[in-house]
């Protein structure tokens, strides 16, 4: 892996991040009447959608999935494998919130990776590894109209990304790239399993 | 018909197609206790947002309505003339999926032919269609407090402009340009109404 | 005030309009059980939400925010100050209200002088005007799960937009411009206040 250079290791991130989030998107059209398209609607949109307001914001164009179109079929293939797996098997309720972790993980990191990489300051790419990483989920729930996640208390959620990009951004260049980002994503992705288990929470907004 | 060009075929297409999606944004507003300025923005964000969002995507600038404030005009004009006439006279609740259907149809291959004029790939050109079809009527329902229609299992609305816009990505130089996007545009719609009238679905998602 | 050249003026706008907005979109999580950082998240999309949409209409890069820090970090102490606060003092219902139309007017003046200086024409200035000012509140009002303010009957809010940056618009270039801004500006403030205090409304979409 430390072979790798580290703009594979993000090109990877990010196809594994949207194959991951393509899957969270078809699982969110549960008990919702929603038929194939509409899922893939919906797997597409939470998949791309963190992606492509970063890219957006940061005017580099073309967007990733224009780009190269491998990663629209990641998210694509990713879903269409989802939609049929669940008509015949189960997957326990915890599966939807572990990937959720990984995908946030991978798209933090890449996020910030991005911003860095083109010359934006280090708060910029705090900020875009934040939103890359939450914006996906954020579209999907409203789009099947729940209050988004990182907006419930139970949710100690976007705080992770807050943490492992500021790791990421504050290390930069003092580690090897890779091994930074690895790191960073694992950072991420075990802050987010531990407060899922543990139930950890931020205070919440409490009015006199 | 034959004889305009294709630019400018495509040019009446989003002309017509912003109205058609401006009444029915007016249309949405009903027994919402809307204001007339309230169905102003509802109506000029579902005629104007999917060519936006089109056009941010491709980096397609300055945003059509803004190179052309004709067209602002066609949705200003169309917004008011709905909002004037409803006080009077009743429409039946058909017409807006009529209209609907009329305008995914302009929507979905004037987003496509704009792709493919750009240069972009047929992939990236039928989910540009898609997604200008689309955009703008689930801004609408977003705005107006609904899961978006195309989420939802009675409508098989995506799937025509998925349809329509492979068609006409696929027989692209193969036919004369205008005969082509026209039929396009006929399929587009012809589907999209045997669905409305037959009931048609695609398989729903279901769980294990 | 005089003295300021207008561009600085616009600036100051902006950085007074963030924070006023910063602060609704943490008094909009009062009750809804949001942690400290969906609070963050609500603030931030609230006060950048419409100057970062009218950039990406106008193709105005960088962002605003991306452009200077110090727009961010007015969001962010802003958001802070209220979430402390909050816990220990009430703030009157009317606060809410009175600060939303002090950064609607802030926006409004803002985002319509950017289309201006960007060389658009008048039409465009209003529309992003107006844009500009309501966008922050539609993100939060979408994102809190409510049907946008400026959707509903007892909203004479975006017309006031309207008035005021038409005000600005047309009698540009006639009048000293930073007078000419404080004057639309306080146009818009005060008409809002009115509307609220005097219950004032346009009329209703009706269906015969």
């Amino acid at each position: 892996m430390i072979d790798l250079e580290l703009e594979r290791f993000v090109y990877f991130a990010d196809l594994f991040g949207i194959a991951i989030f393509s899957i969270t998107g078809v699982l969110a059209a549960r008990g919702k009447q929603i038929d194939l398209f509409g899922v893939m609607v919906l797997a597409l949109a939470t998949s791309l959608g963190g992606g492509t307001l970063r890219d957006l914001a940061l005017n580099a164009h073309p967007l990733i999935w224009i780009a190269d179109p491998l990663l629209l079929w990641a998210a694509i293939g990713a879903a269409l494998l989802t939609f049929g797996y669940c008509r015949f098997w189960v997957l326990p309720r915890r599966a939807l919130l572990v990937l959720d972790a990984a995908g946030l993980a991978l798209f933090a990191i890449a996020g910030a990776e991005k911003a860095m990489a083109l010359g934006f300051s280090p708060l910029i790419a705090v900020i875009m590894g934040i939103s890359t990483g939450c914006a996906g989920g954020v579209i999907r729930d409203v789009l099947t109209g729940r209050i988004p996640g990182i907006l419930q208390q139970d949710e100690f959620y976007a705080t992770c990304a807050l943490i492992g990009a500021s790791f990421y951004v504050l290390l930069h260049g003092h580690l090897d790239a890779n091994l930074l980002a690895l790191s960073a994503m694992t950072l991420i992705f075990v802050i987010r399993l531990l407060a899922i288990y543990s139930g950890f929470r931020l205070p919440v907004f409490v009015v006199a």
